[in-house]
């Protein structure tokens, strides 16, 4: 559903980086935001290159064709908004040499200057020098009539991932029935909201903590507002803050001196402060619910905003359905800790408002140890979301980021039958899924449980179907795909593969 | 089993770091490993003080009582080495500044010279000024007679982690059975053998990896031949290079200056290639098999050194009995290709010294994948060794390194019961390490398979043996706990908890 390179034009790449944002796009480079909206507002086709991007870049991101990073990797900043936005991007392209004040950058033996034109191939993660024709996708009217034909056999649901109302409306475009994952930690990269972000992380105690959240919850309140606008009756499961807070301060002193001013405190005091918050691995740190277990504060406001944000639209008579989940749970007291308080937060909103909200309170199931003990957590939990990218990156202890160097080779030589992170890895990951389906299901019969990973091929949709998922949520791109294949699953309707171990008692 | 804090002493610490090694020491601070060496010839105890350390320390912490690091998680070069030596080591102390230039540090508003005296809690992680009395672990008579009737009672074998002819002397003086735990990239470390580690790592090629990884096979060959000496008749498990490459690089542009011109390249070429090797999650990314499947040559060597002193020490009528170990297999492919090349070599070694050698050919299980998927793997296997440390990492989706910013608030707050690092989770980790223990001996009754992670307490030594392991391995000091522990399980000999949700088909 991207735009994607003429394949019979002949391409020839000067680097590969990592295929942070699928689709192709061609511009002039730039290599700064503000240069890419001044370019932008004249018309022009720019791709934006930089070392790596930041919150302050998203106006710059946004005007841009396409992204490309030396730095960073599938989940850094630039990989994960690109792919909010729909927008082709290269991230973490080592051969990449930036030099900024002269505006140029070189990989090898290639020079390109500002206003010289690349492509870029988000898919494969390959950037080329020159113009390459493009391919526009269609969506004519024979594929709506084969999308409604699949809509009228599937009996699998189909979500969208979207992270703000303009996503929200696209994945309704593509045929969402709902949203199955919004991503609250793009709300707080937004250029004016990171610097409260950054406030709360600098503040020594609770207190600081809450005032600077408090600048931050009107405006959560109001993307919650327009996101259930809508989604108008459809379900809207809000994922509650999940990324480190390092992620929200930049990496270099340069950039820490600028911030250090903005916000009036010491240099030292904001280095050190980013030192501490330092990680060695941060995919497994100090993130997620565990932020929440220390400073509940964080989802206490978060859940303020959208049960506030829920009843603000039922006085309009718009249906609000939020579905809040907590990330990262690898132990039931994690969830009850964290259920309770969202139940505390919501009750006393529904009470303020004199309103009643069909909200619901679930979990991602994404550490390996929440699936093998899935039974513990059903009680506590409304509805499941498999996070299956992390769940594979936990079970295979393997980083998608770091993965590169080897994973493609793995596949080459047939070590890995494919590349989990494209499908689901159906003989573990799957494995541990069904598992933690049957075990909650004996529990809570009919329990609602989705995906939200980035697996929505035709393969990973037919095994959700076949192990008994409600819904899959993907990209809005990839949904008419996902629609097709979950008819055609049910068309087959062949029995789950047996697993050969285990068999659930 | 190590020198502890008197329990009558006041003690008021002025900084806490990770608790790397453990045990207490005391000593004038000194700033640099040549320092420490210097003072420790004249007979003086020195703590060593370093922002982190690095291979080039090694004899400088080796004479120091005691080390203390800046930087650095559980895993880094401090703390492995600290817990290998069975010295007291705090590491990754984030309040601690060290100033190298004036021989000083400053943690709050205390500073503390060169020649002045701390204490270091490696047990707690404390740093306390002045000189602590210290209390000496004694073995004395009544000591070996209890020892004894453990020994006499207990039916759970018990190894230790050792890393060197020293560490395997002490290991049979503290009552093991055989080494369960070589951990070969200690002999990469040292200053001497680093430096081809790093042409290695640099070379182009593999011509050019081959000719540096020979110059480091007549060393590591020589470690073997002492090791299997001290250890005459019993098994020594050598788990094959796991650590991820970078951390044979130093992290400063300076460190990298010096090493460049010691290795004779240029600093740009060195940089880059430091900056490459550069990983988000090193934890998950390219280490263990994972670099034996892209660069074969490494393990080659390591198989070459092992079997070659295997032969040698078995025409002088030792006994080696070498258990060639791999680490963090995800998946059976990984093992089939590596026992295959494994088995290559060693064929090829004991044709040519005409020799034949009981070696076994095995793997870690410490990816939660293999552990999940263990019936697949067992008919690749000789034997286990669950790697409960890593086990617990990638299960819990947890960085041991990183966890100490929350961890201690989970215990407390009751939401884990216990820190899964210090005693096994018997609820999740158990769980699996029953499931994988059930479907490979359905395939293989006999199997041996034991753990070798830090979690020796006595919990979880009669965890291991409920579960039917073959032995537990731990460090050296730990042993007689673990023996003691072993004995007191077979006399209770309960049955193994019922696991709720899993039955093994």
């Amino acid at each position: 559903m991207h735009p994607m390179i003429d394949p019979k034009a002949s391409v020839e790449s000067i680097a590969k980086g990592l295929p942070a944002s699928p689709g192709a796009a061609v511009g002039k480079v730039v290599f700064s935001a503000a240069d890419a909206e001044k370019a932008a507002a004249k018309g022009e086709k720019v791709i934006l290159v930089r070392p790596e991007t930041s919150p302050e870049d998203i106006g710059g991101m946004d005007a841009a064709q396409g992204i490309l990073t030396a730095r960073g990797g599938m989940t850094s900043h630039a990989a994960v908004v690109a792919r909010g936005m729909g927008k082709p991007c290269v991230a973490g392209c080592t051969d990449l040499n930036v030099d900024e004040k002269k505006k140029s950058f070189w990989i090898g033996s290639h020079t390109v200057k500002e206003g010289e034109s690349i492509t870029l191939n988000g898919t494969t993660g390959e950037v080329i020098l020159g113009e390459v024709p493009l391919v526009q996708p269609e969506m004519t009217g024979d594929f709506n009539t084969i999308m409604k034909w699949a809509d009228e056999f599937r009996d699998l649901g189909i979500r969208a991932n979207a992270d703000t109302p303009v996503d929200a409306r696209n994945a309704l475009k593509f045929g969402a029935e709902g949203i199955g994952l919004v991503r609250t930690e793009h709300m707080f990269f937004d250029a004016e909201r990171v610097q409260a972000v950054r406030e709360m992380i600098l503040a020594d105690n609770e207190k600081g903590r809450r005032r600077a959240l408090k600048k931050i919850l009107p405006m959560q309140r109001k993307d919650f507002i327009e996101i259930f606008k809508v989604m108008d009756g459809l379900p809207v499961t809000i994922r509650l803050l999940d990324p480190p807070l390092h992620e929200f301060l930049p990496k270099t002193d340069a950039e820490l001196r600028v911030i250090a001013r903005e916000l009036g405190v010491t240099f030292k005091k904001l280095q050190a402060r980013n030192k501490a918050l330092h990680e060695f691995n941060p995919m497994l740190g100090h993130r997620g619910c565990r932020l929440a277990i220390t400073y509940p504060e964080i989802y206490e406001i978060q859940v303020q905003a959208i049960m506030e944000a829920a009843c603000q639209v039922t006085k309009k008579k718009i249906k609000a359905i939020p579905e809040i989940m907590i990330p990262l749970i690898a132990d039931v007291n994690e969830l009850t800790v964290l259920r309770k308080m969202t139940i505390r937060i919501a009750t006393s909103v529904e009470e303020k408002y004199k309103v009643k909200i069909p909200y619901d309170v679930g979990t991602m199931i994404e550490i390996a140890r929440a699936a093998l003990l899935a039974h513990e957590i059903a009680p506590e939990a409304d509805f499941y979301s498999f996070g299956t990218n992390d769940l594979t990156q936990t079970l295979y202890g393997l980083s998608r980021d770091d993965a590169g160097r080897f994973l493609p080779y793995y596949v080459e030589q047939g070590i890995f039958e494919e590349d989990p992170f494209m499908t689901i890895d159906q003989k573990g990951v799957g494995l541990l899924m069904k598992m933690a389906i049957d075990s909650s299901r004996k529990i809570k019969k009919d329990m609602k449980m989705g995906i939200c990973g980035e697996q929505v091929d035709p393969k990973s949709v037919e095994f959700c179907y076949l192990v008994g998922l409600t819904y899959v949520s993907g990209s809005p791109f990839r949904l008419p795909v996902a629609r097709l294949a979950a008819a055609q699953a049910t068309l087959r309707k062949k029995k789950p593969k047996k697993f050969a171990e285990y068999s659930i008692a």
